[in-house]
């Protein structure tokens, strides 16, 4: 049963909705047994939003947003996106069967778009969008006014934008509470702050009682919403420009997030910032010692869980979620810096295996 | 709840073991909305082992493999792959915290590899492992008695080699026998053919009742088991030297051969022949008409269904699975076939991405 489906009655306006799933949500809830217990939590769970059909949470989104496209007769998609929102529309759109046009920033990596363009969405890179602000203010306001004539909007990931398909992430919540309803902390990581806030808000609805305190992890680049959260501040406020490298979090505008401020708030949560390299130390550790390959965006939560750790608010025995948002698919060029220390050893025969062998063995036993 | 441990009472061995979940199993069962329907079929559906937590079903078999490395005590994995089971493998040794060391064949891509070293496994390429047959042979005995001497056995994802873990992959068909009872026809690709006799022994062992023909669909480049199984002979037979280009499925030498033979026959299933240029049509299919983004490998069965409707030997209103093994981002090389129709349009401004607009809804509606 898709997640959306079973969680319908706490959505808005899903009641009669038809909603098309490529299976979507039901994402594993998995216990770490290597990072948690090193750190001294038995009760440290990663939640695998990455196992998602197109590879991030976005396509909880994805799923409710064509399907409301569809049931309102809108006869296609259009959408901005370099990354994981353009992929996850793109499959949905592809299953609905209504063409889906992207506008993508100029000189987005290929390897981005190579997975809307298996979809079949046409994609159109805008000369200086995303470079040049004024551009980018003018092919933004263009796009709202092509998609009105054909009566419907631009799809974008944020509650600002599109806030009946981003409830559908608010599902996430509703797992995690039903599978853990003493969850005391879930740390997400936040770009515009829209995972963030339908995190929050989803733990606000739903009925197993669960109540964590719901944190906002950032890249120190990007500080759009943490510190004004752990201030106290009611606003977040924009960026010059973001100067992290972290791909899918490079937002320096306020989008939902004064909203975030007030969720994260009343849950009792509150903000953190991550140095890049921590962020490229913990999706390493993730592969490497949980099995669990990420692109760096998946693994800001738990970097931003470790930092948490230096301010004793977090009880040993308490139950605590990690968002993991994105397949290590999806940013192949992340992958080169994790392995770089780890690389292929020719050998001409198998006596040089034997040999390593022989002595990493007599390594582990102190010899 | 894992499905290895849910139906580990249909498994073998497996009363006591301290299984290791990545979130394997449990994989979506998709009904298709374009693809089945256009050919007249509406009970038409996907496996998506694509879902699996590294991007296909060698995670049932790795979690089993390396389970039970644990509970004999071993102390490392030591395998041989260039693809999908060696990131399953790799995956598995690094929460399970021993060393995972891959033999893998002189030329391998890198991309391929690259996921097995992000999980840590150290990965040897050995000078003319595969491609010179002396060579393969001697590499292939000596690993043998490397793991010997540490008291295990190299992990290779066949019953012929590794039964226990093998087995893992039969709750494929108890997830299908449990979601659709009437089942009658599954589809199945076959190299070495460990999928599909794991596949068709699972569904003997099933309890929900269903019993569907189980067939073995090959690329005609790799012929060992479908013509002689669809001439009811009983034994399967080495090829020359595989020529499909299809991955994963280049396996000349019989190693499950003869038993799926039996076993599909059991089940009443033939085998089918596909062409390399169909399984890249019903790749691109897939993504762009169904939103599932699969390695050409995962087209196999859908390419060997739309065969057997030229036989009619399935009615319309059977109840079809076709199995999807591997994620799309698993072979970016065959991505780019995919798109080579669809390529990125550079604009400098929305007035164009409008005019084409325009000019598409006009042929939309036959103007």
């Amino acid at each position: 049963l898709s997640s959306l489906l079973k969680y319908s009655h706490l959505l808005d306006s899903t009641g009669n909705l038809n909603i098309l799933s490529l299976g979507e949500g039901n994402t594993p809830l998995i216990r770490s047994r290597q990072i948690g217990p090193t750190l001294g939590f038995d009760h440290l769970y990663f939640k695998l939003e990455s196992l998602n059909p197109t590879g991030s949470y976005k396509d909880r989104f994805a799923a409710l947003a064509v399907s409301g496209l569809l049931q309102d007769g809108a006869g296609l998609c259009l959408a901005t996106s370099s990354g994981n929102t353009g992929a996850a529309l793109a499959a949905y759109a592809a299953v609905a069967g209504i063409p889906c046009h992207i506008a993508v920033v100029d000189g987005a990596p290929a390897g981005k778009l190579r997975q809307m363009q298996a979809y079949g969405a046409h994609l159109w890179m805008v000369k200086d969008f995303g470079i040049r602000t004024e551009q980018t203010i003018t092919v933004f306001r263009e796009l709202q006014q092509v998609a009105g004539s054909y009566y419907t909007a631009v799809q974008i990931s944020a509650f600002a934008y599109s806030p009946f398909g981003m409830q559908g992430v608010q599902t996430i919540s509703f797992e995690i509470a039903e599978a853990l309803p003493e969850v005391r902390h879930v740390y997400s990581p936040a770009g515009g702050g829209g995972l963030t806030l339908a995190v929050a808000l989803g733990f606000e609805r739903s009925e197993s009682g669960a109540r964590p305190k719901v944190h906002c992890v950032q890249p120190v680049g990007n500080d759009t919403i943490a510190t004004p959260l752990r201030k106290g501040m009611t606003k977040a406020r924009n960026v010059e420009a973001s100067s992290t490298t972290i791909s899918g979090l490079q937002v320096p505008n306020v989008i939902d997030g004064d909203e975030v401020i007030q969720a994260c708030g009343r849950s009792g949560g509150t903000g953190y910032l991550v140095e890049d390299d921590e962020v490229y130390y913990w999706q390493e550790r993730l592969a490497s010692t949980e099995g669990i390959y990420c692109e760096p965006a998946g693994a800001v939560a738990v970097a931003g869980f470790v930092r948490s750790l230096k301010e004793k608010s977090v009880d040993r025995n308490d139950e605590v979620v990690c968002l993991i948002t994105g397949h290590g698919f999806k940013d192949p060029g992340s992958t080169e810096k994790m392995i770089v220390n780890n690389p292929v050893k020719y050998i001409s025969g198998i006596i040089e295996l034997k040999q390593n062998l022989n002595e990493s063995t007599r390594e582990n036993i102190g010899g």
